[in-house]
């Protein structure tokens, strides 16, 4: 398969191992880096030895961040007597574009899942609940995924928490704003009739 | 923008500035390369650098390389008499994967399109005259991309040739192996006609 000599067949290899990148893609991405200007290629490559040198958990939240901690936690002028609980830094990232959520968050890096074998100790609950025992907290908000692991997570989460007297809720189901019912399963039809509330 | 810290929010700007990353995909892999094992993310970053820097033009046929003359050009075991025209190093690729073609290439790096302003200037048409007066070619294969722009360049090649008594040929066109004809547009079935042969 070596017919563009070593450096682009390395290349178009490393390129084959990312998530999402099949061969095709490998090897258009791997002639549009050789045709780059010299510093953007480079650049590419410093942004990746960067990113994996200095990104860290974030001591408090479990957030991957450069700075400990991380810019949300030692923001002063965001609520901190309330977390909100999601299972990966995207989901974090979800919320912030909302700008409708001004507390702290937790990532837990993972949501339990047996058919994985993925338990409580494998994701960041321990840290949660000493968080919960030194600061003082009002609110845990769970927003981990609507889907089977996610709400497995929240419910052992809620159980856990209960004996330290925190109020726990959990994010809404219900039909997607700008959705068509005639396509929403029953599940969410059901959990979207239950929630309903008076206007 | 920035929810995850500088580090990450410009590995995941760096990577949607690739052809066909967009943004969920760009974060995806930022996020990937920040939890793949340190030596596999440097190696990445190596392989972007080291093809940057290594990979140059064959003096002989243009096609990329780190050693020149190309593997395939040095190669003594193939037929030098008869060089096959692409445009991309992927069309050549495309050829070597069949293993039935071992002759020796040469690669325009594009195709004359007026609409683009790529004139026959602008792509290796030149150094293809210059390799046919050095060398000793007894036949150019014509193997542009079966659309207008391919069609033109051919077109415009084969007219340049003509004084230098080589003989040029073109590859068929006819229906894809293993295609459905009721899917064939009607050029392509025309000339599938044109080109039958006897069996």
């Amino acid at each position: 398969m070596n017919y563009y000599g070593n450096p682009i067949t390395r290349l178009i290899e490393e390129f084959s191992g990312l998530p999402g990148i099949g061969g095709k893609s490998a090897q258009r991405l791997a002639f549009y880096i050789i045709n780059m200007p010299r510093e953007k290629a480079f650049s590419l490559a410093s942004a990746i030895t960067e990113a994996r040198e200095n990104v860290r958990y974030c001591s408090i939240c479990c957030n991957l961040t450069d700075e400990d901690p991380c810019p949300i936690c030692s923001n002063l002028k965001r609520d901190h007597k309330t977390i909100m609980v999601v299972e990966d830094p995207r989901d974090m990232a979800a919320y912030e574009k909302t700008k409708q959520y001004h507390g702290l968050y937790h990532v837990l890096h993972g949501a339990i899942s047996p058919m994985l074998g993925i338990g409580p100790q494998e994701i960041k609950i321990k840290e949660l609940l000493h968080r919960l025992q030194k600061e003082e907290i009002e609110e845990v908000i769970l927003a981990t995924n609507p889907n089977v692991e996610g709400e497995a997570t929240a419910m052992y989460i809620s159980r856990i928490l209960k004996p330290l007297q925190i109020k726990v809720t959990r994010i809404a189901n219900g039909v997607p704003v700008g959705g068509d019912l005639e396509y929403v399963d029953e599940i969410t039809l059901s959990r979207a009739l239950e929630g309903r509330r008076e206007i």
